[in-house]
């Protein structure tokens, strides 16, 4: 089959068909779509090699699973189910764990994937394709609201008005609370007010101005010291971003402050499916750009660009 | 009176006697006690001159007052009760406050001191004085159970066997949990675990050991990084130290693994006063000496050496 291998670099490549093991079952990709994490992982993120990618929909191909011929989305964790993390309800934690196309397991960027059967969730008809492929990073939103309670009353920063920085601001429309979404790039802040979010430029938010929970999906190293410094005492930040490196951080404000600093990775699909399907959360604006499969590399160099959001590729 | 005074150095001089205004009484000293932010500020820490100090025991000597004669502790932080965080239930992180011996305002190592009535405390009876002292550290360490739920099924490591890690342990050796208590120093260790606390050299800790909630009172700058790899996901660290310093930190690892960093300050009196009533703290064997107000030097050259616990000043 056909796939994108990242090594040194990208690469187009005929590669075997991953075969099904155990309670695995064999996709054919439709649609699949670039994270961030993706543009991370070819800059050296996670030491991964191989095929990328881990955002799809796909179509069941495996003849002795009950999902056969279904559309699905698929959770990207592969836990072992048996270690103490597993059993402690954190299968996404799970230290024994494969990850699809970030830690030792052929991505979605490929004719053909395979993953535990009981990984995948069936596409309900309402939802087009190409809204279903924002399932997985919806979710991670939704992790947010799984992790802390988000009062109605209470105000909100997002910084970031990336793909994931208005997945998250859609959610906390639907709470009902103050929130504001911030960015440096004004066709980012455009982008967002466009499609109904309350976004503002960074350079609008003065500097003694805070929120009772604040989150950085800037996807800079400086994002944190930027949300704390927007953060009221007692507050919550929510850290979404994920970088290569490390950064120096003030200890003292964080105790000072009694600051709650809280990471936040993989989330459910249920709710994200549920969302999509009601109309509620509508990623169709997010859209940047569809290839096709054979354009793969111009996606990638779309998908770089500082005012792009989601790129799709169609299989 | 006779003061402790900072400058660039510490001297014992003659400075007036503070005057009591608006709600403020004036509070003999009769015993206080060298806490480690003490020993930050006259290394340059919160920038702070004049009189350090601010755990205290003392009688009310304003005779207007329905405190007047009585033995009290009192609340360092002296709030506006006007603002938005005071009205919101946030007293000690009010940005018009005083913190007595730490910001504007003179402590507690001098003859008298002046607070607002409403920060002070009755001490019951059948509390020593000289554990009654340590009523406002024991409630900086209550403040960790105000901010989260620690589930007695859970298991614990605090790094740090000082001063506040042991009234930090003390408590939770009362909520039944699996705690443990880490010191690099033997001494530290052997004395905690003479008072009946769970504690082990640092160096008996495996790489891979891991707990749900670790706290940092190691007061080191890379306390922070210790107790996170030794983290479980979605594990919850309290952070205790304050130091004058900046560290690094791995970014990527709190969101990987959804760890929750929480700061952790002043707590309430209430309480402290209610654990030290029956008995339930015993702050008595943490005392590694108690001097006479005019030995303080000696006081604080006690207080800084590695093995040493609290210092007592009586008055």
């Amino acid at each position: 089959m056909k796939a994108l291998v990242f090594d040194i670099s990208l690469t187009v490549k005929e590669i075997p068909c991953p075969q099904p093991r155990n309670h695995e079952v064999l996709i054919k990709i439709l649609f699949s779509a670039i994270c961030n994490t993706d543009l991370e992982i070819i800059k050296g993120y996670m030491g991964f090699k191989g095929v990328p990618g881990h955002e799809f929909v796909g179509e069941v191909m495996t003849r002795s699973s009950y999902l056969f011929g279904k559309k699905v989305v698929g959770e990207i964790n592969c836990s072992c189910g048996e270690c103490y993390l597993c059993q402690t309800g954190r299968k996404t934690h799970c230290p024994n764990r494969t990850v699809l196309g970030i830690q030792d397991h052929q991505g979605v960027f490929a004719e053909y994937i395979v993953l535990p059967e009981e990984n995948l969730k069936i596409i309900p008809d309402n939802i087009p394709l190409t809204s279903a492929v924002f399932t997985e990073p919806l979710a991670a939103a939704i992790e947010i609201f799984e992790q802390i309670q988000i009062k109605p009353s209470q105000n909100v920063y997002i910084f970031g008005a990336g793909k994931l920085g208005l997945l998250i601001s859609q959610l906390f429309r639907l709470n009902g609370c103050l929130y504001t979404t911030f960015d440096t790039n004004e066709v980012k802040v455009k982008k967002a007010l466009e499609t109904g979010i309350n976004a503002s430029l960074l350079s609008s938010l003065g500097e003694s101005d805070k929120a009772e929970v604040c989150v950085d999906c800037t996807g800079n190293l400086s994002g944190i010291n930027l949300a704390l410094s927007h953060l009221y005492p007692r507050g919550k930040l929510i850290l979404k971003t994920t970088v290569a490196k490390s950064e120096k951080i003030d200890l003292n404000q964080i105790v000072i402050n009694e600051f709650e600093i809280i990471g936040s990775r993989c989330g459910l699909f249920e709710p994200a499916l549920s969302l999509l399907s009601q109309g509620l959360v509508n990623p169709q604006p997010l859209i940047t750009a569809i290839f096709s499969f054979n354009e793969i590399l111009k996606a990638f160099e779309t998908a770089e660009k500082p005012g792009s959001l989601k790129v799709l590729i169609q299989h």
